[in-house]
Formats: C-alpha cells, sequence, structure tokens
C-alpha cells in the first residue's frame, strides 16, 4: 500500500527547514535550505526544497498535500500581507502562486501557529487545552491553544507576540515601534544584547577569540560561552532570561495557559535557555503566590516544530 | 405572568454597581454602593445591594440567579485567589459564601470578563467573534472573545491585560513587578500620570482652583479642564491616550481583533478617552498599513457593563 505522506516547510528570516511526515507525523525527511532575499527566489527555493524532500521518499510515497509555515501576517487564503523577516514579500499571493505551480492542496499559515499545531497534536502540549507556544527565532512568533482551540484572531493574524511593545524608550524595531520584545528575547535579541554588553566592556574573552570584532559576534558565541563558564556571556544570558521571562509573563496573564512550550532555533541552546528564563519567570506572573506555576518546557518536535506543523495542517485539508 | 429577572453585581476597586436585568437583557433596577475596605464587609455590603435591588423590583419578579463580577484572579468555582485592588479577598470563598446567605443560584466570574460577555451578546460586539473588552477603572481589566468564544484559560484567570508590563523602568506595581499598564492607562494611572506632571509644572491652573493641593487631584479633574481647553490637562490626555494606545496595540497585535471595545468607569469621559488614543493606536498595531484598521468603540452598555454581564451569566446557568 502507498504511504500517506505530507510536506511541510517552515521559512524562518534566516532558513527554511521542510519536511515529510508520515501517517503519525512521524518526520520521514528534513531538508534545509537558506532562505533568499526576494519572493522570486523565495518562491523558485520553496518549489526546490519541495522536490529535494520529494527525490527523498519512496518513489511509492502519495503525497496528500503541502503546508507552508511564514513569519508574518498570513490571511486565510495564503496572502502574505506582512513578514518584515522576509525581504519584500509583503503583498505576496504565496498561497495563490504555489497553488499554481504544484500538483498538491496547498496551506499556508503562520509559522508559529504551525509549530502550536504540532506541539498541540504531537509534542509538549497534547492533550492541553491552553498553551502557549513561543517560537524565538530571527525573531519571536507565538502560537496560541486557548479552550483546545488554536486562537486565529478576525483575518488569521492573531499570534504576533514579538511586535508587543515592552519598553517604550527602547530600540526601534523594523515594524516601527519602539522597544518591541522580539528587539530583546529572540535570535537577533541575544545578538543586540551581546553587542550591548561587548560595548559595555563584559566580553573581552568572546571578543579576543572573535579577532576583536564585536559586529561579527553570534547568538551561537554568546550561548557557547555561556556554558563554558564565561561570565560576560553569562551576563548576557541573564540579561536575556530576563526579557525573555518579562514578556512570557505578560502573556501568561493575559492567557493563563497550563503550559508554555519555546520552540525555534534558539531552543538548539534548550536547556540554557530554560536556565535563563527560570530564575525571573514565576515571579513575575501576576499573583503568582496565589496561583498554579506555570511550567515552561522545550518544544518536543524542536526546531522542526513549525514544518511538521504546516505539514499536519496539509493533512487536515488534504 | 410573572417576569423572570437576573441580578448582577460589578464590584469595582472603589464602588459596587448592581443592576437586574429582564429577559432581554434590559436594565430595570441600577443602584450603587461603595466598596468596603474588608472581606467580611464586603459581603455584607453584597447581600444587603441584593436586597435593595430586589426592593426596587415589583413583588411579582422572578429572580434566576445572581451574578458578581470581580476584579482580578477567579477561579472556575467562585474562589477569589488574588484580588489586588480589593483589600483583604485573596483566598476568599466568595462562591461558597455568597450561596450559604443566598436562595438564588449564584455565579462569580472576573468582572472584565464579565463586561465582555454583555457587549457580546448585547452591546458593542453584538455579532462579532473576535472583540477585545477592556474596563478602564481602578485598574484595567479585559475581556476577549476569540473564535466567538469568551477566553477564560487553565484557571479561569484569562484577560489579566492590567498587568502586562510595559515598562522595566516603570513605578512598582502592587503586583510586585514593575512598569504595568494599569500604572499609566486606568483611572488610577490618569492620576498617576496627572501627579507626574503637576510635579513638572503642567497644572497651575488646575492646581489654582484645588488650593495647590497636587495629592488631590482626581481624573475626573483632568478629564474636565481637558474638555473646557486647559493645556496642561490636555497634556496629560495625550500621554494617558499614549499609553492606552500602547498596550491596546500589543493585545491587538496578540489576539487580531475585529474590534476594540472600552468600558469601565473611565468611560463617562468617552468621546474625550477615545480622542486621545487616536492619534496613536492604529500607527503602533504591527503592518498596520497592511491590514484592516481596527475600530475602537465604547461600550454601549456604558459603566453598567461588567455588572449586566454579571446579571447573563446568572441566566445562563439558571
Amino acid at each position: 500500500m502507498n504511504q500517506k505522506v505530507a510536506l511541510g516547510i517552515d521559512v524562518g528570516g534566516t532558513k527554511f527547514l521542510g519536511v515529510a511526515v508520515g501517517e503519525k507525523g512521524e518526520v520521514l525527511v528534513e531538508c534545509r535550505k537558506p532562505t533568499p532575499d526576494n519572493p522570486k527566489s523565495i518562491l523558485e527555493a520553496l518549489t526546490e526544497i519541495l522536490f529535494e524532500i520529494r527525490a527523498q521518499l519512496p518513489s511509492t510515497a502519495l503525497i496528500e498535500g503541502v503546508g507552508v509555515g511564514i513569519p508574518g501576517l498570513i490571511d486565510f487564503r495564503g496572502n502574505v500581507h506582512y513578514a518584515p523577516n522576509l525581504n519584500g514579500c509583503n503583498g505576496l499571493e504565496l498561497g495563490f502562486e504555489l497553488k499554481s505551480r504544484l500538483d498538491f492542496p496547498v496551506v499556508i499559515d503562520n509559522d508559529a501557529t504551525c509549530a502550536a499545531v504540532a506541539e498541540h497534536l504531537l509534542g509538549a502540549a497534547k492533550n492541553c487545552n491552553d498553551a502557549l507556544v513561543f517560537t524565538l527565532g530571527t525573531g519571536i512568533g507565538g502560537g496560541i491553544i486557548a479552550g483546545g482551540k488554536v486562537v486565529r484572531g478576525a483575518e488569521g493574524f492573531a499570534g504576533e507576540v514579538g511586535h508587543m511593545a515592552v519598553d517604550p524608550d527602547g530600540p526601534l524595531c523594523p515594524c516601527g515601534k519602539k522597544g518591541c520584545w522580539e528587539l530583546y528575547a529572540s535570535g537577533s535579541g541575544l545578538r543586540y544584547l551581546a553587542i550591548q554588553a561587548g560595548e559595555e566592556g563584559h566580553l573581552k574573552n568572546i571578543l579576543h577569540h572573535k579577532g576583536g570584532k564585536l559586529f561579527d559576534i553570534r547568538g551561537e558565541d554568546i550561548t557557547e560561552a555561556a556554558l563554558t563558564g564565561d561570565i560576560g556571556a553569562q551576563t548576557v544570558m541573564e540579561r536575556f532570561g530576563r526579557w525573555l521571562a518579562l514578556g512570557m509573563a505578560n502573556l501568561a496573564c493575559v492567557f493563563d495557559p497550563k503550559l508554555i512550550v519555546l520552540g525555534g532555533g534558539l531552543v538548539q541552546a534548550g536547556d540554557l535557555i530554560l536556565a535563563s528564563v527560570a530564575p525571573f519567570f514565576d515571579q513575575m506572573v501576576e499573583g503568582w503566590r496565589y496561583r498554579p506555576t506555570i511550567p515552561v518546557v522545550l518544544a518536543e518536535l524542536g526546531e522542526a516544530a513549525g514544518a511538521v506543523g504546516a505539514a499536519l495542517l496539509a493533512k487536515e485539508i488534504a
């Protein structure tokens, strides 16, 4: 019998992560590709990665559908209204474009919504009716399960938690506001905090190894150095943890979740991220002495949660 | 035939507002009382106001049930876990206490949730599946309608939007965090901003009329003076509008509502509040150029929305 397979692509600000999942959502194939810098190349790269995944599947596999997760404002028809982390894609009719290029049913949704669907159906938030899933990548995405349902909003734009302003005197966000949460508590936020700490003289050891170039510093340099005990890197992680906890606690007050799940590229440094949040989060939730503690866990599907969720949404419409 | 009636009380930080509503939710009786400063007196005052309302109803009226809206963390059994604006009420088993004092079915819920229920069923958010209702009183409450359902959270604590931190360097909130939204954009927030502006020398005219006592200043002094064209009061209203818009836009990013409804005691100065928010709100919503504008309107049930919603919830369980 032919195996039914769904394909899912998580389009990140820096890379695509594509998967093929089997009938129980198990990942059969995984594939990566850098994110191009313009819509035409993004469309081409999307069809390429789909064919690359397909080439790795048995020829008997029956492809049910394709799901694509995109960071930003995606409406119910798969139109990209606003995607600040994808160059030039505002206004792209991605659903229409992909459907005209592919022979499979296509579904497009917000990347963090996809991750929440995957974690809710198969991962850390299984059987949990009230869960928040935050994807920490180039920005911060949010997928919200409330009362057992995905919160989608009036246009499909719900969950844009990264653009919650948490510091009116903060730096300018590409979205036009000041002090958005993702400026501090995402992958790029970690880099921002590192540069700030470097300018304050906290990162001498790391800069010594990097040849002194502060602006070459990457989030990974900080997480790796923090794990080896570098005090400067640990200072950065502490600041990062405080900012991450602040936004998580804000949304815990708003949603009263049973569970918070952290996913996205940054969770490759998962335990370090959890440890950086732990000293702050609980006590930042209003009335924390008088309510159950909200557990914070890592996405069980790890970095692939968005891609797997996109594939699961494609199965739903198949 | 006996008329079926439900009673609802909105327990505010400064006053009780009680109503009796008829079969279509129409308000038959309205009654006010100051909020006492301890749980025993609050319980007594609650039963008193219920009897006062009953005394104003025709003797043939059939009371179906009683609903009570409380600011803070109220669980599904009507236990008050945390209510920073009600002195000494943390831990009060209000559902149990009221049921043992009254012969009617009793339901207890968060006050802003009650307001959202009323506006959703009868008011400004009628037929709207995705709406945010903010009640601006001593604090800021939030009632959330998403996908046509009230968002309640795992314990019933959802909607505590007032304790979203929006300024990490802000003043200390009684909840223990710094810079909570309600410190700036509630009734007490308006007073805080007024005192700040007074200290900066902006309120000379108003202080002249008040005998120079800055700490005697009330929110109403500001709204009244702003309407008569006082520049200092208008400065305060502008700052207030910016803070209110900031939190509203944060939650618009998170929920993607079709509509935002403002209720609570402050909407007595309704048009002034709307005018103070208007210059800021739209452009603070992520991707505002690429998405529909989110209308901001006043609660149609006005200040009584919470009490009416509590009564409607009592009808539901009756």
